[in-house]
């Protein structure tokens, strides 16, 4: 296996390229990395300007005169194999390849990539690329890439054979507070193909959870192995693009790979272990949802709720993905009759009619998590169901109701039993080794999908924002659990 | 039919059980109607306050002393029975109640709701309700109901047999800006059942679009028939709530409705032209489609994309939804051909390469828009670009560049360009009656979800989140558009 190491954690590294005109790739990567906090050396290599960016830049490799973990190439298709020359001159080793015009642009530059391939191979050269958006490792805060995205170190790593799709997904991580461990454009995979990285990130201590954009794979069969040595020690989270024939089409244009059969590549992946995605969002979801939360031993949910509607969708979701919502045992049945309204459900769901009271709803969960009827629960409507309270409030305010507490206090206040709301069900989750599913009843899109707790625990209370959302992490949860029970957890 | 103009444009209210305890039904509310803006008359009705909201509260309705178009019950059901004798004594002939406790709550509330449907139906009691969070009319603002939201007038009229489903859709519309005409939450349908709405919205000039959530309806041949007579005049989308038996049996225990077969529904409803849906979120971009945009025509799409991966995910998706992807005409890979490097793709998906210039766009939009080739065209990746580049240049500023222009004039700069591209999208809909449909780069979650042009012209530019839901609206469009070809419009 490659060693990758120094590769995603390099502690100096050159751009050639490097420039002002914020446009450009030689300037978007070098003031990324200037500006994204990274603590390594910085080599502009560039042989227009003398400075970039307040740095005096070298005209060549050899006047660096320094050792170089990573190479940064953005100049054109054609002066990069020269450059690979100075390489083996100057011991280079790593070296990511933003440069497009290879295989993907023609027959021209196809063989130009295989002229570098073989280079590369002969002289024991890591290449990234080419034709790739650049790679990033937020624990060293090393952004070489295009999306100037600022996320909080996480354990999810990310490979996307294509670099709008890792833009996006990264932008997204941002909005929520999503942290991440790594992120690795493939591009045309000359040399490192995604195999290579997928090995990295099962060997890496920092990636807890692997997720991919894959439009083909070369070598299905050292593909499918290296997923089967990871996913007996991590999930990974796929998400297929070229599914469909003109999909494939679309593929083979883009990246030149051969997309092949979706189902044979589902039905390889699913006996791999790997967890398979729709959509780029629930990929991001599904994976905060692995690196949060405590897996569910069995498919047998409870469910509780602030209104019934929910209670109806939750449980048509619950079905369709082969969950069951078994009714409520004897004791959990006495123990919830105890404190609700004499015509609450008696059955699950449990529906707490319009009661956002959240001590109920922690008694209610406890109730449900604490029997041995249950391997997982949903929870419907009360996280910022606070917020409503705060609008209720600011109205009779403004209606000239008076009143001891400003809205800013008021608001302060329902954060902080939101929080402690939120931070019980982290607890609740590590005491019982049990997963808990709130779903928001407003979801707000500027608010962190996980709750991290202060104290030190082990699980993390994320937020849903529909109960589909819940469902299908939920259901997709399940399945990995079941294989880990099937082969043994490494 | 029933007339229900005067419960849905009411020029006066009466609230029974009036209060300022904010976290009553009572002060819900009153006090969401009163901060609303509604210009009609308001009167508190109260047995236990005097004054409520600066507003002295009549003890019963006759001390009222004017007519009262609608009248809003938040009391205990057990009071329900001497308000509507009440009503019969005062001419009151609209009444929404709020109250719980019928049939919802087993036999006893049952054969209340029974007594009080008959009362009702012998007296010409229009009732909304029993269990119902209440119902708006955006146009005149008034928000007799929960949710303290704030929405622009619009053309999308909601019903929902859950009131939490429908809070929770009108709290998405806010934040995405989406305009409605009116809500109702139809509770238990004692009296006023969901065909009722569904024939009063198809009459409802303000309404465009009807959207609908159902557990189950009492009538099925009643509300098919009135599916059919309003699908020939605008688009309805139904989610159903109770697919399956667990969703089925959680809804009778909600509602106490029969949800009836998923399957004869779903084909009932296909066979009426109507829009099924699977998630809420998406009940609500579908009917903003249908709001702003023309109907496709015909299956053929036409897809621009600024990067690869995207056009491949949209090309799955097309293919799986009956979609089909026509190679570019001799005349329109011409026209391309002059604008484009010379290594573009040639083919359809069109892939920009990573330039994300607007004229660019805005030119290959009209190449594809103005063929006969196309029915509509999905264009990927450049909405919310121009965010990326002032990320670029924010970076470059913090490491000492010099510039003249400062980051809010080029925030400003750059928001007005994107507006200008926006307008341009919504000018091309108008000049050649097909759809376009932009997906964001970056997913900005405050973002209205419609340019609305501020000229006088039919269609908005809408701007989706992800290749998955344009397409999801693109192929439900197609169907509706199908359906209208073999119906005919009225």
């Amino acid at each position: 296996m490659k060693d990758l190491n120094k590769l995603f954690y390099p502690e100096s590294v050159a751009v050639i390229g490097a420039s002002e005109n914020i446009l450009k790739w030689g300037s978007i990567i070098i003031s990324n990395i200037l500006d994204g906090g990274f603590e390594g050396k910085v080599f502009p290599v560039s042989t227009k300007n003398d400075i970039v960016y307040g740095r005096k830049a070298s005209k060549t490799l050899k006047e660096i005169g320094e050792p170089v973990d990573l190479l940064i190439i953005t100049t054109p298709a054609n002066t990069v194999m020269g450059i690979l020359r100075e390489c083996v001159e100057t011991g280079i080793k790593n070296v990511l390849i933003v440069s497009s015009g290879f295989s993907e642009a023609g027959e021209d530059g196809k063989s130009l990539e295989n002229e570098m391939r073989d280079f590369a191979l002969d002289n024991g050269i890591n290449i990234i690329g080419p034709n790739t958006m650049g790679m990033a490792n937020f624990k060293t805060k090393f952004l070489g890439m295009n999306p100037f995205v600022r996320l909080n170190p996480g354990g999810i790593s990310l490979m996307a054979q294509s670099g709008n799709v890792g833009n996006q997904i990264m932008y997204w991580a941002e909005q929520q507070s999503i942290g991440m461990s790594k992120f690795v454009g493939s591009g045309n995979e000359a040399v490192l193909m995604c195999e290579d990285y997928l090995d990295y990130f099962n060997r890496d201590e920092d990636t807890s959870v692997i997720i991919m954009y894959i439009e083909g794979v070369d070598n299905g069969r050292s593909f499918m192995e290296a997923a089967r040595r990871t996913t007996r020690r991590k999930p990974i989270v796929v998400l297929k693009g070229g599914r469909t024939d003109i999909g494939s089409k679309a593929a083979m244009s883009h990246t030149g790979s051969m997309a092949g059969s979706i189902r044979i590549f589902a039905s390889a992946m699913e006996q791999s272990g790997v967890s398979l995605v729709e959509t780029q969002a629930e990929m991001l979801t599904l994976a905060s949802a692995f690196d949060a939360m405590p897996l569910p031993k069995g498919n047998r949910i409870g469910v509780v709720t602030l209104g019934g509607g929910w209670g109806v969708i939750t449980a048509d979701e619950c079905e369709e993905r082969g969950l069951v919502l078994p009714p409520l045992p004897g004791n959990v049945k006495d123990r919830l009759g105890q404190m609700l309204p004499s015509f609450w459900s008696k059955g699950n769901p449990v529906d707490l009619v319009g009661q956002p009271d959240p001590n109920l709803f922690r008694e209610s969960i406890e109730a449900m998590i604490s029997s041995d009827a249950y391997d997982a629960v949903i929870l419907l409507g009360v996280i910022n169901a606070f917020k409503t309270v705060l609008r209720f409030y600011s109205a009779s305010v403004r209606l000239g109701k008076k009143s001891e507490i400003n809205l800013d206090q008021l608001e302060h206040q329902l954060d902080r039993m939101q929080n402690v709301f939120l931070d019980d069900i982290s607890k609740l989750m590590d005491t019982y080794d049990k997963p808990i599913y709130p779903v928001a009843l407003i979801s707000q899109t500027d608010q962190p999908i996980v709750y991290w707790p202060k104290e030190n625990r082990k699980y993390g209370a994320m937020i849903f924002k529909t109960p589909e959302e819940a469902v299908s992490c939920l259901a997709k949860q399940y399945r990995y659990s079941q294989y880990l029970q099937r082969h043994g957890r490494e």
